[in-house]
């Protein structure tokens, strides 16, 4: 079994391979677009390099888009190659060993410290998020406000008219339709900005943000993720499409907001602002930006929500792998002071300063311990609700994924997006039109009334039009007039329409080039159907107090249509009951959650993995296919592998990192000695950017004169470049460098992670994704290179209808 | 750097070698005896061999006990090798493989069903525990109400005596007497009863169970912990020392309960009944077992607090490494249909069937919205009283620490221990005695009295003694009382002498021969002196209704105690969050469990970490000792190695296993051709308990005409002789046999990972820690076994005052 024959063929190391994770963009069909979207103009890491490869490729691509491209690749069955993967494993160097090396107890001492003052900091951070949420909240109420104002003129206006005779229906129609027309141009307005600002000026702050986070998380670097200009044009982008009345919420964007400013303050710097305060240059590698940039998640999840354990089970689910008490205490720390710091403002905002009994940005409205009990025979309803959940949430998936595939076909330039969105708030506000010029569902204005803007349009004087009270206000708050309202202030119809409505709206919606989130829309549809689940249950049954309540069934109906479209659980259910403030309902809750996942789960996946199969990322999930034992790392690896030798010529690594047609990111090294026909036995790893850092500080050595070493390189050189490393085509090296020797030895990884030929997929699997692998080094019994396996090897493989498949590797 | 050369001696692999995890009992001092409780008797998992082990030791661990042992070996500097590792990572041999192999995706699906409906049957685990609980409940609640009405008979006639006259007062202190011994004897007689189950029948039993949970999810397979017997013990024993009045908790045990009833079933038999039910085969392996354990434990937190979430992060926070989203599901699942059951029956105790609202066996009565706001100038406030938690708990770890070393010098004995019990019953009794005694604190009975059995004791009629109240309630209706009844209820020097004589025996109490838990006296103690704290606040500032309520403060004393004691953090506050019924306060009780935890992690670590590092277990923590850097796999790892050939020769290999001296556990298999002066290339890893089970089904092969290999082997043959592999004494191997091979190929793990031989220490911790290895084999650059790091190895390293300290290693 072990003495394996050297069965895969090996040809030298400078030979062209298929090795490296990143290619830039080589065919770009009209698909090439959409992954702009995503991952930002299709720029991989190394900024000008990809600007040019962009530019070579813009004629073809042109070419492309004008004959409409034949095969269309976009669908869940291609795999992207141009995503890099991110360090999470440790580059254990000799400089990287001494530096530990000299650190005292006292150092590290003091860089824990460190990385929990960090986390107060991006508790600032988590401050500026809330502080940017609560401008938002004022922002958006006031525009509402105006909106509604604007409305409230046109409906005395209509309304007074209609008063006076039959005859004057058609001015009243006219007077309305001028109305219609208004809102309509006005929401379109503000949407077009937003959509504008994504489009153009940072297509990866477009959507919620959730599915990047989660990816990078898992390890894949999205270009622009983590960047100041994103968060701009995130807030701005989100302030937009809320004000522009789309059916959207502003809980996702808030997220990547945290998760960006705990990145910017980690790394005591701005490479836009070209700004370095030379702080927390410890910090600059990827496995400890990843640690802040989940408590950033968190903090975010936190400050949107009140929800800090919430918050902390979010990054979980969504993110580690890997539990580390430490990490997730400091995680906890940085979500409680998030909340901690919103509360503090909004005790101010509510003018109760100093009051922190009220948290969260979402305020759900708290249950009274003395109506939320519930009772055996209710489960079985709450469990048809999940059930139900789970489908809705299913349909809503598979529409917007055909809707995706319909988007990424043909509306992939920016001018067409943005025509969308405006087409979609235009369309919004239409139907919120009409819905509530055909509701005739007035409510009288009770004494404890409230609704803050109860609206009167087409009612009684005394009483309020409940339908426009559901579209006209900001979701959030419909969501808690959903419930907490007394039972029979909605209409059974009205709620029934609604839903329907703002079903489809909510889904046509997510996917547009805006930032812009799915919870609350989610919940409020949930909630919608939720209460007319109620009201219904009373009208059969007639009976009791227990039923009669539709606010408790609105909840239950808000997170089974949640939990039917995220597909999340745990902390799904912790952030609902943090959010209601009332742990009573946390059974029911799970309850709910779990059902609508596992029903969901049976007919597609969840929103967010949908949009990351349908962007090629390769993403890890957390255990290998099922059936993936048949399978080998001789049989998943890359070969033959590129490999330099321990003191290698710089004009051959020069050679090797310019070859586009590879573009490889991590090379094995191999002692000097091994001859070209046969593997050489693994004594290092050294990556692209390495290499890149110790050529732009051209640290050669010997066999020509002009080879003096310049000076000692430093672990700050690295991070210094870190994470924008220059490409290739930027250094200059002259001919006489070229014939230089270049030293790998104290620079490459000594140790890389290891695994023999006859390695089961699973097992490599389980190393890869318990470590954060990048690269690892497959070799044959006498610890010879034979192999790499790298994420794309990995994530290839799926389960789908039909036992194991493998992805089609697309380059772009 | 990678050209190593052989610098680390190798010796022929028959030698004697220090590889092995667990070496047998050689030399037991005093020692032994302490290691006996933890991990029942010091037999290593191999009944029957340790039996013999221990008989042999018997006359020489008399003789160390009769002449005192000139050093202690037990303080915290220890690190014993007795105990095993388990196997966390599959060792995936060829049987292995073919069968995944053959599995179909469907054969997958049904496996994943099973372990959820394991995890089902868990919960009827669950429920059976819950059911458990509630019996315990219903006991515990009449013993203690038989034990209250003797007082009151006691008091009647002791009042109305002292009502008579002067002359009689001797009377009536020889009537109190004769009441106090009475009760002292009561007691005592219970905690004798429960003692000596422990004590004698299953020493494992003893304490909360929660150290050893967290030892066997860390990896260290504790002897006996998960096993019938231990649950009886452990049902029984915590009935008496609750009923005999201890100031002890029945929540540790509750939550070990619940891990033996998940382990037990999911291995669809009972060793100790020899009864194989032939289900969930596939189970019965470390890996599967030990997630089933985790949801067990969790599936205990949520049966004892109503704390399904909480649950979860609990089994996380002290157990698991690799965070997984599939088990971290069915975990949730499994505890929240433990609450589930749980509430289910409550609603039938408390008579409102079908009621489900009021979740939890433990119910610290819900806060009212209204009663429970608080202020930001609160916050100091709550963070000084976190630092103070964090002090009291340093102090009481101190002190319980000093005891416990105490108790290991002289208290080894079965029935010393059963007299310190008891000594300790009897001391408790006085305690409260004389304490109620003295006490003059009588409160009147209000019309909203909701004490059940207000204790009139001295008091005049119409009043009753809140000291005694404080004493003679279960620990948990006493905490309830401190956080819910009405100003004034308790006076503070009653809630100042309670505090101080219910600190020193809870800490007394805690580590005696008895099932016990923590949690609750730690609340307790926690929510008298945070009430105290609270009245003494509204006595000086004498202001705002904010203030006046003591309710408030005792839950964050509580909270306080609690962290200052345990150090948990996440899983803790949302505990108390679920158990409390409001999440209003989880900011402050983050804030304060945070502060203790800092607080008192300057002095000393939490509790179980105390216990478990005075057992001398190899714990790993979750990274590497700071500045372990300096040092590399080389420096760690035991050399030389004991390996085998790919076909060895059966009386190689018995030998090598009845090696008594160095008992070995996992051997790599180097192929046959290399010969003895040089390391051979790994080619597998093979486990002790494998080669058992082909020694003992003869799986021998040619050389000699006896050697008819009898029948293939299976996996099922591995399964059944799990977990209870037979010695390798009770194996008889005949001379003729001696001589045949054993080609162990398909058995062996063909790719076990491995490190070179420069990996640093943190690196080789981390591939360890999150893989949940057992042996990892230390290769050089030509793929050669070098050498063999096991968890000792790791755990041998910490971080002392002066830096990097090395634990000694001992062989009890």
């Amino acid at each position: 079994m072990a003495n394996v024959s050297k069965k895969v063929s090996w040809s030298s190391r400078d030979e062209d391979s298929a090795q490296g994770e990143d290619t830039p963009l080589l065919n770009g069909a009209g698909a090439a677009r959409y992954t702009r979207q995503f991952s930002g103009s299709g720029i991989f890491h190394i900024g000008k390099l990809s600007t040019v490869d962009l530019e070579e490729d813009n004629s073809e691509e042109e070419g492309a888009v004008l004959s409409r491209p034949k095969e269309i690749p976009h669908n869940e069955k291609l795999l992207s190659l141009k995503y890099e993967s991110l360090d999470y494993d440790n580059s254990e160097n000799q400089l990287f060993l001494e530096e530990e090396r000299r650190m005292s107890y006292m150092g590290f001492r003091c860089l824990e410290i460190s990385r929990w003052v960090v986390s107060v900091v991006s508790e600032i951070g988590g401050l500026q998020v809330s502080d940017q949420a609560l401008w938002l909240k004022w922002v958006i109420a006031g525009l509402q406000v105006s909106g509604v104002m604007l409305k409230w003129v046109h409906r005395r206006a209509s309304v007074s008219l209609s008063m006076c005779s039959d005859i004057e229906k058609f001015t009243e129609v006219g007077g309305l339709s001028i109305s219609l027309i208004l809102w309509a141009v006005l929401n379109s307005a503000f949407v077009m900005v937003g959509s504008i600002v994504v489009a153009f000026f940072e297509p990866i702050a477009a959507g919620s943000g959730i599915p990047q986070i989660k990816c990078y998380l898992n390890g894949v670097k999205i270009p622009r993720v983590v960047r100041l200009k994103t968060l701009m044009v995130k807030v701005g982008g989100v302030i937009c499409s809320v004000a522009g009345g789309l059916a959207v919420g502003k809980e996702g964007p808030m997220i990547h907001s945290g998760a960006v400013v705990a990145a910017g303050v980690s790394q005591g710097r701005s490479t836009s602002l070209k700004k370095d305060f030379k702080m927390f240059e410890y910090f600059r590698r990827d496995t400890e930006k990843r640690d802040f940039v989940s408590a950033g998640a968190a903090a975010g999840v936190s400050a949107a929500f009140g929800a800090p354990v919430g918050g902390v089970l979010f990054s979980l689910e969504e993110g580690a792998s890997f539990w580390n008490q430490m990490l997730t205490w400091r995680i906890f720390f940085a979500s409680m002071m998030s909340t901690f710091t919103l509360n503090f403002f909004l005790s101010i905002y509510n003018e109760k300063p100093g009051d922190l009994s009220n948290p969260g940005l979402i305020n759900f409205g708290r249950f009274d311990s003395d109506s939320v009990e519930y009772n055996l025979y209710e489960i079985p309803l709450f469990i048809c609700m999940g059930a139900i959940g789970g489908l809705l949430g299913a349909l809503f998936n598979v529409l917007n994924y055909w809707l995706t595939i319909f988007r990424i076909r043909y509306i992939h330039r920016p001018c067409l997006q943005v025509m969308e969105a405006m087409l979609v708030a235009a369309v919004t506000a239409a139907v919120s039109f009409t819905m509530i010029y055909f509701s005739n569902d007035c409510q009288p204005l009770g004494p404890d009334q409230s609704e803050e803007y109860p609206l009167q349009l087409f009612c009684d004087d005394g009483e309020y039009n409940s339908m426009a009270t559901a579209f006209f206000n900001t979701p959030e708050r419909s969501v808690r007039s959903l419930f907490h309202n007394a039972p029979g202030s909605y209409n059974p119809l009205t709620l029934g329409m609604f839903t329907l409505s703002y079903f489809f709206l909510a889904c046509w919606t997510y996917g547009l080039t805006v930032s812009a989130g799915v919870f609350i829309p989610s919940l409020l549809i949930g909630a919608a159907w939720g209460r007319l689940f109620g009201i219904l249950l009373a009208a059969i049954t007639s009976s009791g107090s227990i039923w009669a309540d539709p606010g408790k069934y609105a909840l239950i109906g808000a997170a089974a249509q949640l939990g039917g479209i995220v597909r999340m659980t745990l902390s799904l259910t912790v952030i609902i009951v943090e959010a209601t403030g009332n742990v009573t309902y946390g059974l029911p809750i799970m309850l709910v959650l779990i059902t609508a996942k596992i029903v969901g789960d049976y007919f597609v996946e969840g929103l967010y993995d949908i949009h990351i199969k349908l962007q090629s990322v390769p993403f890890l999930h957390w255990e290998a296919p099922a059936t993936s034992h048949s399978l080998t790392a001789r049989e998943v690896m890359s070969s033959p592998v590129t490999c330099f030798s321990r003191i290698e010529k710089v004009g051959t690594i020069v050679d090797i990192l310019s070859n586009t047609s590879t573009n490889h990111n991590g090379f094995p090294v191999v002692p000097r000695d091994s001859d070209d026909n046969e593997p050489g036995r693994i004594c290092g790893l050294i990556l692209r950017s390495q290499l890149i850092v110790l050529l732009k500080h051209k640290v050669f050595v010997e066999r020509a004169r002009s080879c003096l070493q310049q000076r000692r390189l430093q672990l700050k050189d690295f991070r210094d470049a870190y994470p924008r490393f220059p490409p290739i085509q930027s250094i200059h090296v002259s001919q006489d460098e070229r014939e230089c020797m270049m030293d790998l030895t104290q620079f490459m990884n000594p140790t890389p992670y290891t695994v023999p030929q006859e390695t089961s997929l699973p097992r490599v699997f389980k190393l890869f994704r318990a470590l954060g692998l990048r690269h690892l080094v497959v070799i044959d019994h006498e610890n010879r290179v034979v192999g790499l396996v790298t994420r794309k090897d990995l994530a290839r493989y799926h389960l789908g209808k039909h036992g194991l498949e493998e992805l089609q590797l697309a380059q772009t």
